[in-house]
C-alpha cells in the first residue's frame, strides 16, 4: 500500500447529500466539498461519485475537469468505503474491498442500513478496470489504517479491535490480515484516537505519516483536557516504536483547534436519523488538524474559523516546504462527522 | 459520424429492467442482453450502465471483461439515449447529446417521465472523459439515423417529421440540423420504416448501411402484407438516390421474419405501464433481420424461432464474409419494442 505522499493518479470523493449528516440538506457541506474538490483538481484527476438527483448540480459546481460518475452510496465518507489500493512496483494496481458496517455495525454504527456503502469499493474498482481482491469477510474502513509505503502501517486499537468489527480475530490475526493485504511487515498499534471520534477513533484523525519514518500527532499542552492523556500516549508509544525498517519514528506535534461544539443552530438544520436527533447541542465534535490530504502538489488542510488555524498551518508548511497549503474552512465537513481527509481517497498512480 | 462498420472502441448496452417494458420483472429480457452482451465482448470493450438493484446480478451474469457502471435510466435503449459519436479523423471524439422524449413526449411518447433518459448522453462523455456537444433542444434517437461514414445519412420521414419531436422545424432545417452536427453532406429520406413500428419507424429497423453505398433493406414479396408497399416505397427511393458522393446505392434485400404477434401469456408477463397494457394479445411486433449490430469482428443477428431465421443469417453472411455470424434468439428483446441493433451504440476507435 503506497503512502499518500507518493504520485497519485488521482482522487475518489463522493458527493455529500444525507439530510441527517449534513445540515439543509446537505447545502452547506457541498459548498466546503466544492472547495475541497476544486483544489484537488488543480493537482491531479478528480472522481466524484453521485446520486442521479445531485449530478447536474454538482456538473455545476465542480470544475469542467473533474469527472462526475453516477453511484448509489449510503453517505459521502470515500476513504472509509472506496478500495484500499495496493501496487506491485511494476505499475501494476489492484483494488482492496473490505467488508464496511458503517462503523461499528449493529453494535455501534452510525447508520442503517449500509449496503449502498459495501457495494462501492467494488463498483469503483470497475470504474477503473481494475482487478478487485474481494476482502469483505473483514471489516475494515479506509480511516483506521495509515502506510508509510515501506511496509509499516499505524492503526488504533480503540477502533480496529472494537466489538462491532471483527470480534471473533484476535489482535494478532487482524495483525496478520492488514500485513497480508496491505503487503505490509510491521504493525504500530496506539491505543487511541481523538476524543468523542464516532468512528471508535481512527488514526486518520490523529495521526499520519508525512514521509517515511516521520509522522504528525494531534497535540494539545491542555492537561484539563481528556484528549491530553489520549496524545500523550500516542507519542509514548510512537517514540518506543521503530518501524519495519528499523527506523525511530520522529514526531512533530500538531496542535488541536480549541473544542470545537455544535450550536443549537446547526443540530436544527439536520434532519433526523431514524427518529433520532444526529447530534445534541453542545456536543464535542472531533476536530483536528490531522485530517488533511495530500494530493500530487499541495495539501489541503482544514480550517475552523479559530485560532489555532494560523499555527497549524505554519507547521504543516514546515513539514512539507515543497507542497503548496490551501487551507478550506471545514467547520461543515466536520459536523458530519469528519474531514478533508475523511471524504478522500487517493488512488496510486499506475500503468493504465 | 463513423459508419458502423468502421472500427469501434466499445459499444455501451444498458441493462434490461423496466417490468412494463420486459416480460417476468425483465428477467427473461436480461437472459437475451446477457447473450447480446457476452458476444459482443469477444469483440470489444463493452460498457453495461445498470441500477444499483441490478448491479451484482449483471456481474454475475456478464463476462469479467464486460464494465458495469451504475447509471439511471428508466429503460434500455442505448441506441437512442446515448451520446451519437462524431470523430474529426486525427483520433479526436465527441459526443452529440441530443434531446430525447421517449419517441414522441406528451404527443405520442412511450413512457413518461424520460428524464433519466435524457440525461445518459452527458453522463456517458463524463464516463469516457470526452467532450460533450449540448444539442437538447433537438429530439433525436440514434435509432432513427444511420450513417455511411462518408458524408451520407439515411432516415425516415415517418420518424423525424413526426410531430412529436421537433414540429418547430422544416425537413430543410431538420436536414441541415443533422449535417451539421454529424458532419455530413447529404441526408436520404425514406418515407418510412417497418409496419408498427412504435419508434415512428426508426431507419435501424428497415434499412443499414452495410459498407459505403451499399445497404440492406428489410423485404417481404408478400403484395397482401401491409410492409409490402413499406419495402417497395424504400426500394424506390434507394434506387433513385446518390450518395454523398454521387454513387448509386446497392441494395440488399434482406428477408423479414413471418409476422410475430405477441401471445396472451407474454403479455401478462408484462406489468401494467401508468396503469394500461403495454401491448395487447396477437398485437404484430415491429420484427426484423435489420435490426442486427456490427461488433468490430462480428454481426450479431436476430433469430425469432421462425423458418426465415436460416435464410436472414446466408443473405447476412453473403454480405459479411469477412465476419463472424453470431445469431442470438431475440423474441424477448423484441417484446420490448426493438432488437439488438437499439440495445446498443457504438463508440468509435479513438486515441484516448
Amino acid at each position: 500500500m503506497p503512502a499518500e505522499f507518493s504520485p497519485h493518479y488521482g482522487t475518489i470523493v463522493i458527493w455529500a447529500e444525507r439530510s441527517d449528516s449534513w445540515q439543509y440538506g446537505g447545502y452547506k457541506a457541498r459548498e466546503a466539498f466544492a472547495k475541497v474538490i476544486n483544489a484537488i483538481a488543480k493537482d491531479e484527476k478528480v472522481i466524484v461519485l453521485c446520486s442521479f438527483q445531485q449530478y447536474d448540480n454538482a456538473r455545476k459546481m465542480l470544475d469542467s475537469s473533474v469527472k462526475i460518475v453516477e453511484m448509489s452510496t449510503d453517505d459521502a465518507w470515500a476513504r472509509d468505503v472506496c478500495p484500499t489500493f495496493v501496487v506491485d512496483g511494476k505499475g501494476g494496481i489492484r483494488g482492496n474491498d473490505w467488508g464496511f458496517n458503517a462503523w461499528g455495525g449493529l453494535v455501534d454504527g452510525l447508520y442503517f442500513p449500509w449496503d449502498k456503502d459495501n457495494r462501492v469499493a467494488r463498483k469503483v474498482c470497475d470504474l477503473l478496470d481494475i482487478d478487485c481482491y474481494n476482502k469483505r469477510d473483514f471489516i475494515l474502513e479506509g480511516g483506521s489504517i495509515h502506510s508509510d509505503g515501506e511496509g509499516t502501517i499505524i492503526t488504533t486499537k480503540a477502533c480496529l479491535l472494537s466489538e462491532g468489527r471483527n470480534p471473533q480475530l484476535s489482535q494478532a490475526e487482524i495483525e496478520q490480515k492488514l500485513c497480508e493485504n496491505l503487503g505490509a511487515e510491521k504493525v504500530i498499534w496506539l491505543e487511541n484516537g481523538i476524543y468523542n471520534d464516532e468512528t471508535n477513533e481512527h488514526i486518520d484523525n490523529i495521526c499520519a505519516f508525512v514521509k517515511p519514518a516521520e509522522v504528525v500527532l494531534a497535540w494539545t499542552d491542555d492537561q484539563t483536557d481528556p484528549q491530553y492523556k489520549m496524545s500523550k500516549s500516542c507519542l509514548d508509544i510512537l517514540e518506543n516504536s521503530v518501524d519495519a525498517k528499523g527506523r525511530k519514528i520522529k514526531v512533530h506535534k500538531l496542535i488541536l483547534p480549541k473544542p470545537i461544539t455544535i450550536t443549537k443552530q446547526e443540530c436544527d438544520g439536520l434532519d433526523l436519523c431514524d427518529g433520532e436527533p444526529t447530534r445534541t447541542e453542545g456536543e464535542r465534535l472531533a476536530g483536528s488538524y490531522v485530517n488533511f490530504y495530500i494530493s500530487n502538489n499541495s495539501i489541503i488542510l482544514p480550517a475552523f474559523g479559530v485560532p489555532q488555524d494560523e499555527q497549524a498551518k505554519k507547521t504543516i508548511l514546515e513539514i512539507f516546504p515543497e507542497r503548496k497549503i490551501v487551507q478550506i474552512y471545514a467547520r461543515d465537513i466536520l459536523i458530519g462527522g469528519g474531514n478533508i481527509h475523511c471524504i478522500t481517497q487517493q488512488i496510486p498512480q499506475y500503468n493504465k
